[in-house]
């Protein structure tokens, strides 16, 4: 299989196991922007999941719900993030966002549950032992909150009213919290669940989430609003630093390309059998949404 | 010691517990504002988790992490209900609300921050065994995402603009949810932590939980401000359907006492020992904030 089929194939796993979390919740407007919120995107942290477990030995049905759970956490920070108060999107994914198509109050209370939703799916004993999945909720906390995404998201805002733009080095720490800590999270997850050392993972991942950060910022700028489903050029119109802006867009592209070495070479460990991850890791930097 | 000694030395307990949890990170405006958060409060709830921790013979040490946990938990639901999407107070607990001290977003984000630690608390060795851990974990993701908590908060925002008042039934159903599950969640955690039947707790909270919603509307009505350090007559105001406009003043204290006189019934199982928790029922129906 192509990495795209398997992405795709993995996209469809995970929102079956999104769907069924949600099966059971009564219908109103907040359940609604829930399932909505949750509907569509790349999945990339989910495929990490998966494709990490494949690694280590673990059906994809036995690790299912820790991709659902970093999407509905990923999804959280998206609605969160797209309110009026924070970046103030009405876009998402090519469809308007929680707060307009419902309101405010169901945007936040929406995004509030679907972060719960991801420690309850962390609790399905398909995942395997008590160990393991404590081991999941734990790295996932740290990686999610005030010292991981949440911190990320304070130094974006703070850079919004700073006198001076961010430097090089400031932006890869808001980008290691900011978009990092989860990807990282999800392709250590595999590992932490087989009980194997996640540090090549954990490497991979670095240079991964870096890349990541550095292929938005590019295509923030050469990106097509229609093929993106968001707004583009918004960071060079707020005159926010990003890396094309400390780098250049040629020098930004050559740093992408050196961290997606840096990506195959952390797997070197696993041999023939992370070609579907490095193929991921190529189609990170290449990437037109 | 008397009830109010033991919520005292409790309270502090808590408080240092949260400190700790909150030492290591940033001095972000993110992280200012969930040390606001967590400043304060009767800490009802994570006495309960103490209490009954020492019902099952389990020391205050050993719970202590799940009592913050819950207070956690409450703070993060408090500062989102107190954004101006939800109920737009601008006073809490006395001073100024999060986002009236900062601003929207990092309250929005505080909150996410706080929840989020809740979860990484259930996760301390302290608390005892990974299975033990694992099913805090599980039970506090459910009563307080989209089944239990955020579920009473929706139906409290729909209720705003429903075309009739709420029902007796949809008002005790709407306070299951909005504060009745963290109440419960809260006293069975000694139970959870010992693996004890946690049925008599249940049924004790159950009554609290009505008891002590149906407190705060008669304090929303005889309440005084500068006690209750919260904007009182709002409800009143707002022409919402409360246990005091749908049963009288009257009728809604007798209420409260029989909910009172319930919920030491389900106590009897722990004989003489159970006499704090007791209190605590009184002590909420009495209560003057």
């Amino acid at each position: 299989m192509s990495f795209k089929d398997v992405l795709l194939t993995d996209a469809a796993h995970i929102q079956a196991r999104l769907d069924a979390a949600m099966a059971g919740l009564s219908d109103q407007p907040v359940v609604q922007a829930m399932r909505y919120a949750t509907q569509g995107g790349k999945r990339l942290r989910g495929f990490l999941v998966l494709e990490s477990a494949r690694l280590h030995g673990i059906a994809a049905e036995n690790a299912v719900s820790a991709a659902a759970a970093i999407e509905a956490l990923h999804a959280y920070s998206l609605v969160h993030d797209d309110l009026p108060c924070m970046d103030d999107d009405d876009l998402r994914r090519g469809l308007p966002t929680c707060h307009v198509k419902w309101d405010e109050a169901t945007a936040v209370l929406a995004g509030d549950a679907l972060q719960t939703m991801a420690f309850e799916l962390l609790c399905d004993p398909a995942l395997g032992s008590e160990k393991a999945r404590l081991a999941l909720v734990a790295s996932l906390a740290r990686a999610s909150g005030a010292a991981g995404m949440v911190y990320g998201q304070a130094l974006d805002i703070a850079a919004e009213t700073a006198s001076e733009p961010l430097t090089l080095a400031q932006i890869t720490e808001l980008q290691a919290g900011k978009t990092g800590a989860l990807i990282s999270w999800s392709a250590q997850a595999g590992a932490l669940l087989a009980g194997a050392d996640p540090a090549p993972l954990a490497r991979f991942a670095t240079a991964l989430g870096l890349a990541f950060q550095i292929a938005d910022d590019i295509l923030d700028v050469e990106g097509d609003a229609a093929v993106a489903g968001k707004r583009v050029g918004k960071d060079a119109d707020a005159g926010k630093a990003t890396f094309v802006s400390l780098l250049g867009l040629e020098g930004a592209k050559a740093r992408a390309r050196a961290l997606e070495s840096e990506a195959e070479a952390a797997l070197a460990p696993y041999g023939a059998s992370a070609a579907t991850l490095i193929a991921a890791a190529r189609f990170v930097i290449a990437r037109e949404s």
